[in-house]
């Protein structure tokens, strides 16, 4: 598959208020987009690490997906996303490689994002995230 | 403190030519550097996916660092590491923000690099490098 490298990191936290201004103060991160997504049981917030980009997910309860990867595992990296042109054409060619996915068809996803998600299995335990400007 | 972004991701792996392989086959990514480092107990590779940049680290026996990180959590995400321009200055940056640190002089780490390490718990669970070239 072909990809423009990462296009950004995901990281559950407990407090999205508090991560924002951790980012803030100690990387200089800024807030590209930022919103409550209530269907996908998070809020999020996209930031700018000079030209990285750094996706905070805070769940809004337990029994969400970021909620229990909280009570899981404890905040941290989630899962890392790889730009590509085409979603659809990039599942289709994970597929053809043998990779387990998560997501069959693309969705939309945060900030109205094209994405598919790929088994962590099938990438030695990092799930991984391909994903198109809409 | 100023960063110029991502430099790349730290992933933890049992065996590094399997990885390897999985990255080149599903995301196309090319090995820029390899070596054994007994000194730290790892088998590390550098990988390019596009413009990014994936750091792959496999133990070279269980009692060491990513050993017990593999025991522990099981192969993945492992660490973040931002470019800067001057580790040294980083370091009395972050610390000047109060963020706790692991190193708190900068040291050589993998194929030369200036690191320096921040603890996790100062950046919400995300074990945080910065790094200079040589």
């Amino acid at each position: 598959m072909t990809t423009r490298g990462i296009h950004h990191l995901g990281v559950a936290v407990s407090d999205l208020d508090e991560a924002i201004g951790t980012y803030a103060r100690l990387l200089g991160g800024t807030v590209e987009h930022r919103a409550a997504l209530p269907d996908q049981g998070v809020y999020a917030a996209s930031l700018l690490v000079a030209g990285s980009r750094i996706e905070l997910l805070a769940p809004d309860g337990e029994d969400t997906p970021v909620g229990r990867f909280l009570a899981r595992r404890g905040p941290g990296m989630h899962h890392v996303a790889y730009a590509v042109d085409d979603v659809a054409a990039a599942l289709s060619e994970l597929a053809g490689a043998g990779a387990e996915l998560i997501d069959e068809q693309p969705r939309v996803g945060l900030f109205g994002l094209q994405v598919a998600f790929v088994h962590p299995d099938a990438v030695h335990g990092v799930l991984t995230e391909v994903v198109s400007p809409a």
